[in-house]
């Protein structure tokens, strides 16, 4: 069983089209059950009998024990792609906002990665969490969404030193830009007409999560261009 | 006028001291009324003469605001020392102190940033930003610390870029370990007998921070040993 | 036409023998004619059609430009995979054997680069340079090892940014611990059971480099386990 | 005693002078027995009593062994300031000044705390290595001087590791762009009259060297403006 945060849209939507179309057993979540309705409703029949879904506010604790709690064996996989954008110079960024932007992104990933190193730590399940490449370096206009990534980051640095010895891995992905959703509801207007598309971004990060027997890419950068 | 927050104990007290000791004129806060009256009881009297208090809750924008609306002229320096620790294996982490640790660290570093960048831009401010070694390196057992540590480096790094040309400046410090009271209320076990005192770092902080006319110390690393 | 440096071992002969099987046209090289007529060997005779060797030393300028000018015209992929590894600790390391470490490594890989984008920063080239997670970390008795690996993520960086704009892509791999040659004759006494052998981390960077139209992975760590 | 590499200009020189000025014992080494010479004719008759100056090759084990031998107790501290620049886009850069390049810098540093773990990893020693900004980020135009630093950035990262528990410390300085010499030597033109002088980031970092019973200043950046 492979789990798929933030799947309602975005890379999500993109990863549960991939591996729904290799009828993948999948567990995929979003806030809105009405967006991942709209994305089970793009899949063909077939491939929709293996996709479950299942509606979580990831920063709520009890929600992301429920959504595990829907297992019953581990998964192979979690890809964490849930999370927000919020552009613009600090000075005009509001306080509700910015809230908000913490929650949807560090408050989240900390939640499921705690979730997931309490039940999962001794089995052989790979999490996948991605990030941006704002989580590797400053970016003007980008200030509290570089804070919250970089949050991450540093999270999954850390986590990789307490799972020393565990069967569980952690992969770090940073994607660039991508033409999604995203630049719409961050109020960044951009034009995004060279921008790499999700299926792309996705089809890449499948590629590169493909391990072998004594090895596997543990960190990935995937970038326009 | 300097302007120290987190100066109800440790590294903020510390500063609050030695500038005191100079007459510096300053300006200082914490969240508890008590803890400020008792840093200031520890000052002379002609000490005391500079040293303002005001209480605030950082994570507050409304505070944030009124806090520097104190001020008749832009601060030469503020110093941001304000912050907490939460420790221990991700599993044995509580949500609600996860919340409060990223609430301590990276939601009042955002608002107090976002307020300096707003009204002081275009003025020959200096605002320090203390973290934390773990702003640098992943920790195992500081998973979250680290994560809200890291966060504010990049909102350091971002904020870097939108300054460009602006007099203000953003200076990065990253203290190791000190003893102070941090450990105890952190719910780390920790032999802190070798480690700095808060003074020895509020010490070697200040000869950093002299500026020369065309140069000054950006960041600066304070480890014990 | 891909070009592969280091083919003689390791992961550029593992890279050599992967292309090799589809058919790609090869320009391989090496310091050592026996050691590329022997990967050669291994190739069935099909496979070897492709595949043109050339033994180049690549710490000479004159020995890179004679390299690329066997080509008529600009490869789709260089893959540089060419360095050798020293290690132990920095007292017990030997001056002669130090040089030899940073020509192998560093000089070897500006006089590539420089030559690449002196060439095709005009030409539509993927550049894969593979260095090592030694480049990544400071790690104990590795010294010497991690500056020159640092050297050339330095130097990748940089050049990303003077080829802003131009078509040429600059890829950077950072392979852990691989089962090759290079531990016996680096001095270094490992049990590398457990290591991946070179064929799996080829296999796994050659799938990762299977570009999109809009975008490519740019960054990629292999890791063990 | 305090050893001064790279005395005979900027950092290194101004270093000597302030030191000198305190009459500290000093013993400083540089290239160019001229340069050294006019270091010293500068200073006053009572400060240059406690200078002495040794002409060495720091690429040249012998003379790094040599350099030390003069002393008869351990340093109290060692200021590696030696290094030179080379400026420009790669494909207009000469191989045989890149050699010169990685020789001044990345060899030279590599042989000189070779000798010096070598000599007094059992002694408080404090050694003060100056690099660059460039060691802490691409920038184009310079790659291969931040391949140069960053090696010597990898390697007091690498070293710091295998002086765990060891009383010898190590210091990493890096300042940005200075008003010297060093400038017209490397190739580069470029308006220095807003930068520091050399004596400005002497000043500076002569401050923050200043350690205290249980702290020190283990890394610092010194930016101009």
């Amino acid at each position: 069983m492979i789990v798929i945060t933030g799947a309602s849209s975005g890379l999500g939507a993109a990863l549960t089209q991939l591996y729904a179309a290799e009828n993948q057993p999948l567990l995929v979540t979003g806030r809105s059950e009405q967006k991942l309705a709209d994305v089970i409703a793009g899949l063909t029949q077939p491939e929709q009998k293996n996709v479950q879904t299942h509606t979580a506010d990831l920063c709520v604790a009890e929600d992301v024990s429920a959504l595990f709690s829907r297992l019953s064996a581990p998964p192979s996989k979690v890809i964490h792609c849930a999370g927000s954008g919020y552009f613009g110079p600090i000075e005009q960024q509001a306080p509700e906002a910015i809230n908000q932007l913490i929650h949807n992104n560090l408050t989240s990933s900390i939640l499921v990665l705690r979730e997931l190193v309490s039940r999962y730590r001794d089995h052989n399940v790979t999490v996948v969490v991605v990030m941006s490449t704002a989580a590797q370096a400053g970016k003007a206009n980008e200030s509290t969404y570089c804070a919250v990534k970089w949050a991450v980051k540093g999270l999954v640095e850390s986590l990789r030193l307490e799972l020393k010895g565990s069967p569980m891995k952690l992969i770090a992905v940073y994607p660039g830009g991508m033409a999604t959703d995203f630049w719409q509801t961050s109020g960044k207007d951009i034009n995004t007409s060279s921008f790499m598309t999700a299926t792309e971004a996705a089809t890449m990060l499948k590629q590169a999560l493909i391990a072998t027997e004594h090895g596997y890419v543990s960190d990935i950068t995937i970038n326009r261009g």
